[in-house]
């Protein structure tokens, strides 16, 4: 499917309409392009918007997909008007009618849905979390452990930075992390300052290999990169994990968000749960 | 609506399902009870989570909503039976089926959207941009400032450094930040390192009161927390970006989210199209 575009047009971020509609289009061999067009919530710019639509499709002898998130039915009508040549998937439409009939309510065309999060006390919490998670990234802080949600050991570049920041981000979790340098292997027992708090650790491994590339991405032929440190390392790590009895993963094939949501879901199910 | 459970059931991370849900139902004054169900990718486990909602409905006396994005036809059939009570809103349905019509071939029905991008080179941008914005939050580094996308200037506390980080995480933009300090407002210019890469800066700012509420939470009693300081401070930035001309908002009634996607809009709309 080369020359196919596809839209994505909200009245806010458009962040819903993105993450949906590429949740759909993975489901095809396909690599349309993408442009998202946030804040679409005039009928000016939405009459804007349709004629960049109609062009592209003009363009590109294919009409475009448009995935919309409009919560106000003015701005919308402009989107569903035959006037709009794309091919429109009106989300809202679809699910708030029949909730509308579930709840015995009407819905309120509320536009957005980041402005009322923002400052609620959730939105606080996050923002709190991720100060949290960056003071205690590398092992920075050994302090104030027990107020963490989960700690994340493993072997330096194992993915623990990047996946305290995105539950900090996310779920509001506060995420410390901890490296496992090879002092820690010598002595054979996880740092003294993690045991009181073995409930909330959580173990990341990685493939040697892949570790072994990342390391010489940052210091290209040293020690602390080769192989054979690499496999040493990952090996020590992994049986302290399996001796200390704490909940572990590879991340080598997994996203940061899949190893954040099994986190959860394995040693802090309570927050899947709101 | 008290006691309605709203459910999301995914065969990936239930992150698409989520947000997705949550949109639609902040079109309701309503406060239902969320619980995530990640990687549900057998029949089992599906067995179990129906009997989960049908539990549920049987506690509350009401039906739960149930959003599900399963690709699989067999673990869909679970949840789409007659034997599962709850209002189930099928996101792939409503949409996959009509697009296999228009792209002229069927859908591959593959299970979850991050596995693929995982190690994909979009996928290594954003954890390269993580460690980028993270190497140059808080003015650490003006080395390699040329190699980012944008810097944020702003007072200390006025968003910059959540911001960098969702900006990285969620775009894989390179987010550099910067803050304006007492002896930037003496020389009353933008700071010198800051100078050649003007076009690619972007200013927050904040409302006083909130700035010395959040300050005082930190160094309570502090001069850096008292209100007069926080509105000399927040003035002097204000004033500068405005002669120096770059583009800036205010952050105090704005999520993350919608700072990020102005921040894209306003100086780097090439990154809203992919």
């Amino acid at each position: 499917m080369p020359n196919r575009t596809v839209f994505y047009v909200s009245d806010g971020t458009g962040i819903t309409a993105e993450t949906f509609g590429n949740s759909i289009l993975a489901q095809f061999t396909a690599k349309p392009r993408h442009v998202r067009r946030p804040f679409i919530d005039t009928m000016e710019k939405a009459a804007h918007v349709v004629s960049e639509i109609n062009a592209t499709g003009e363009a590109e002898g294919k009409r475009p997909i448009v995935f919309i998130t409009l919560a106000n039915d003015d701005v919308r009508s402009i989107l569903t008007s035959d006037h709009c040549k794309g091919m429109v998937m009106d989300m809202f439409k679809a699910f708030v009618e029949p909730l509308e009939h579930e709840f015995g309510m009407k819905s309120n065309h509320r536009v957005g849905r980041f402005s009322d999060a923002a400052k609620s006390q959730e939105y606080n919490d996050r923002i709190e979390a991720i100060n949290f998670s960056l003071a205690h990234d590398d092992g920075q802080s050994a302090k104030n452990l027990q107020a963490a949600d989960v700690i994340l050991v493993g072997v330096s570049r194992s993915g623990k930075t990047p996946t305290s920041l995105y539950l900090a981000m996310q779920h509001g979790i506060k995420a410390a992390n901890y490296p496992l340098i090879p002092e820690d292997f010598e002595r054979d027992h996880l740092p003294s300052s993690l045991a009181p708090h073995k409930r909330k650790c959580f173990g990341l491994t990685i493939d040697p290999d892949r570790l072994s590339q990342i390391r010489n991405e940052r210091r290209p032929g040293s020690k602390y990169a080769a192989i054979e440190n690499c496999r040493y390392e990952v090996n020590a790590a992994e049986q302290m994990m399996k001796r200390s009895s704490i909940a572990w993963l590879s991340s080598t094939h997994k996203s940061i968000e899949e190893i954040a949501t099994t986190i959860l879901r394995d040693i802090r199910p309570d927050r899947l749960i709101y």
